[in-house]
């Protein structure tokens, strides 16, 4: 089935995704999916639609000029109704204390009769359960596996690999950029010289508040929280816990000890009353959670009648994000064919 | 919709099967699903069938007499031919040698137009391309998640989360028995005295060899061989080691070092030129497969382009094994439900 794709955002996910649609054609084709990129908006670039197929090369080198057009995804949606299967691919820049735009663009898509896939952490961590009400009264799709943990498949672990087992909690260590400068500072290396490093490499931001203040913990565990455990929740509702300057005494007399200080996302319990909380923790060596470096990431779930599964990510790196939006199109073209 | 299960081969594992459907009862009538025991086989207590639903604590107080009547799973099967759903759920002690006779149940119940459900290794060891075309022909399902890593989804994981990855390898630590022995031999304790208390604590059979010469480990080894890199091996075809009096010296050592001593079950390649083996392996401590003790056990996947992922169980049982045929069963009647 032919899939008309409109890149909301259009920052690195976004173009690795473009380039990965273009690498594994051949399994997409296997699988009876054919993507076509028809529109795309970016903040810098404007909107572009072409139903024939838009040129991302040329889109690229348009000039970079500030606009800020509220109208165009809902232009860019009308645009794409002759198509029968359109999906808006959300990858725009998070407003933390709000999810948008994100979760304006994901309900004008629904409301549009759209599929919805996302690696945005917004609306899933700030408007789950009201998205998905929405999605399943639309008959549309609304899925967003790189939400957490990039490319593993951690939502679709328990949707579709997991049937009649209840999910009872969780842990687990899912921001690089802490994991990166706890490991550092651990060595022995303060706090500013790990940053600025983190900074120089490029896995922290010029701003990196949204991750050692914990805030991007605390998004991926209100997400994991409002979907694993039915929590109706925010990430502004959370304790949270950070790393800064004073971090590194309490790294290395862990070390020193045999242990391993992380910031561990974790929730337990079910509904409003789930206990959900992100903290630094001491964790004995050999915990799953412990061993981590750098990138990795890991969760643990707590379950019946499995106990507990980790599903650990050892390498990071941009294409893993991209490769969860192609698991959701394959995911939403197979709720498709089931609902013909 | 009702399905009709036939449990052939009623030990633990089935029974703990049974036990779970019902503990699973509204889990599974929530997805559509109403699983009725028509039909049990076992080695010491006979064939039984009962359109209505067979009462198996009748059959559990049956008088043990060893019978062997090879004709009874092909009349059992004709008896379920009414019901338009019918499953095998082929629970039966394995013959390491030839995967029997799980392999020739499996082949009769395809016949017989009847889905297959497995926890045994010896079907995907010894036959898996064989018995997965046999089923395509068929237009039924063969299912098999209890084979390797119990109740942790590793095929499901693969089939339905991974689409559009490649697996290029794997390595696992499988086998609970010699992960224990090594572990106890670790920290002092000899190979025999080990044993022993393994044996007594019910985690070892009184024959250990399937477990300690590595054979439970090149079983599933093949299984994941075949499934993941399309090898069509069997276990015999394997380089095996396993574990004895004379590995307790090298596990103490490598501790010594900071480092685990595991058996470790690995492929890397494609189809008969994939390289396997089961083998002992000094790991570094913070190795995923270095920190699994006792009953854990862990599997990393190096894919495309995910990199390395880990799926580790932590805590095992016999419940695990029992849910994975749970899993299969809601696989085979979505595969039902699709193919309407």
């Amino acid at each position: 089935v032919k899939i008309a794709l409109f890149l909301a955002g259009y920052g690195h996910v976004a173009r690795r995704f473009a380039q990965l649609l273009h690498e594994s054609e051949g399994a997409l084709a296997a699988l009876g999916i054919e993507p076509v990129v028809v529109a795309a908006l970016s903040r810098r670039r404007g909107a572009a639609f072409d139903p024939d197929g838009l040129d991302l090369g040329a889109f690229e080198r348009r000039p970079q000029t500030a606009t800020n057009d509220p109208a165009a995804v809902a232009r860019i949606l009308d645009d794409m109704r002759p198509f029968p299967v359109r999906v808006l691919v959300e990858t725009t820049t998070l407003n933390i204390e709000s999810g948008e735009p994100a979760i304006s663009h994901v309900r004008a898509a629904l409301a549009a009769g759209a599929d919805v896939i996302t690696a945005n952490k917004g609306p899933v961590a700030f408007a789950y359960r009201a998205l998905a009400d929405e999605a399943a009264r639309a008959g549309r799709s609304f899925l967003f596996e790189g939400a957490v943990m990039d490319g593993v498949p951690i939502f679709g672990l328990v949707r579709d690999t997991l049937p009649a087992v209840t999910v009872t909690g969780f842990r687990g260590v899912v921001n690089s950029t802490t994991n990166y400068i706890l490991t550092a500072m651990e060595q022995g290396e303060a706090y500013d010289t790990a940053l600025a490093r983190m900074q120089q490499a490029g896995v922290a931001e010029a701003d990196p508040s949204l991750d050692v203040d914990g805030w991007d913990a605390a998004a991926k565990t209100a997400a994991l929280a409002n979907v694993l455990l039915d929590a109706n929740t925010t990430p502004l509702a959370l304790p949270r816990e950070g790393i800064g300057p004073s971090t590194a005494a309490r790294a290395v007399q862990a070390r020193a000890r045999g242990r391993r200080l992380k910031l561990v996302a974790s929730g337990t319990g079910h509904g409003a009353s789930a206990d959900l909380r992100v903290a630094l923790e001491e964790l004995a060596a050999d915990d799953p959670l412990a061993i981590l470096d750098g990138q990795a990431n890991a969760l643990e779930l707590q379950t019946w009648p499995l106990g507990r599964i980790v599903i650990t990510q050892r390498d990071g790196g941009l294409e893993k994000t991209a490769y969860a939006l192609v698991a959701d199109l394959v995911t939403l073209a197979r709720n498709r064919s089931m609902d013909r």
